[in-house]
């Protein structure tokens, strides 16, 4: 049996949005300068590694595919095959999308804040249809029909998201390739939980931080030889995971 | 039978070596700023016509990519799907990549260069194999083997063009997608040879401006329904061509 290609996730830097502290989820806002940075960081520590992917999978939505355009850029793999899907997309913050992260916790309060940001099974309310952050209409959600979320949970992440990595990924990793994934905290928490085996309870406490590639190795069987992955830049990864945690402090 | 998708060719604009007025072909220099404006005009030339593609073909070389990925963005298309094939890439330069035109010129007289310029079947010297601008072992090409270009000729382009054009790019437009392909002066000029039907003599003299979509509407035999095909800005387009023209003197 020929090994298995490896695996890179790379969060996507800072949005405008994350800059301004609101609830982002499926709108598709750009980077920030922030943001861009951190992605020719992510190609640098890419390149530096001589971890050069043969294949990338991107969300539908703006701040990773510049994410994984710049840092391709960067690593000299921009003329690498690229892979798109809606399954890797954020998780879709339902009625919170839009509103202020932090008069959100003052309005709800810490333990209402924090189920919605955090619990494994309870989604926020969904989002109006038609309202100015819904997806109602947008052209490349069309095929979706009703199956389009209007709000999600991590649980429903991780049900939309493993058909794509069984049917599209997979079968990249199968076939000896370095595939990266460009992605979000919570489609990119969705998948770790998965490949490390981690539990609905322990999931919660897990943040990746943005910007840095995470490697993982993969035995034939698609389990981790090195488990919780590593972090091509394992410092700079720690300081960063603790500020995510603070987010809405 | 279902109506044919649209077809639109964009060039990439400005690269650092088009400012320096150097012999490019396969080597990867990045857009100038200039470039990366064109590309953004592009895109917004796009939005206004309302002109979405569906899916993207590039070259493999950073130029086309940039100009794609950067007009994409501008026309909210940055989502679609992405193919990239060697096939597309700008005509090989042989011996002349990284030479300086005006100097080339200079050198070899104005016949010559004319004949390596604009001649259909006559190619340049082909590059010293490790020579500083050859491709021999860049990863991206390995597949190629011995078919690896070492210089070619318009006809050289036309003839490995072809297969891709017929593989790739028609069974999307009979899909009915519109398809955008972002590529170089040469694999453009190739491709508007075969689609219009120029004889080897006229292309000679047919220029194609950077960073305006050219639009091509299709029958069923994929024969334009606009020879010639249509500007988005017929206006800078004709100003452009007439820059390309005079490019060496």
């Amino acid at each position: 049996m020929a090994e298995l290609g490896t695996l890179v996730l790379l969060r996507h830097g800072q949005s405008t949005w994350n800059a301004e502290n609101l609830f982002t989820g499926w709108v598709d806002v750009p980077l920030s300068e922030q943001g861009e940075a951190e992605a020719r960081r992510g190609g640098e520590l890419l390149a530096e590694a001589g971890l050069l992917p043969d294949v990338v999978h991107t969300s539908l939505l703006r701040r990773a595919i510049s994410t994984a355009n710049i840092a391709l850029d960067v690593a000299d793999r921009h003329w690498i095959d690229v892979r798109r899907d809606w399954r890797l997309n954020e998780r879709h913050y339902g009625a919170l999308q839009g509103k202020n992260k932090k008069e959100t916790l003052e309005q709800f309060g810490e333990e209402q804040f924090m189920l919605w940001r955090r619990s494994y099974d309870t989604p926020p309310p969904p989002i109006e249809p038609g309202s100015q952050y819904s997806q109602d209409g947008d052209v490349r959600y069309a095929d979706l029909g009703d199956k389009l979320p209007t709000t999600e949970c991590l649980k429903d992440v991780v049900e939309r998201l493993l058909p794509y990595w069984e049917s599209a990924i997979v079968p990249d990793l199968r076939a000896g390739k370095t595939v990266l994934i460009a992605a979000h905290g919570n489609s990119l928490r969705a998948l770790v939980k998965h490949l490390d085996g981690i539990s609905d309870e322990d999931i919660v406490g897990l943040n990746i931080p943005t910007g840095i590639p995470l490697r993982y190795d993969l035995d034939e069987n698609l389990k981790p030889t090195n488990p919780g992955g590593t972090y091509l830049d394992p410092e700079a990864a720690e300081k960063a995971a603790a500020a995510v945690a603070s987010q809405g402090r």
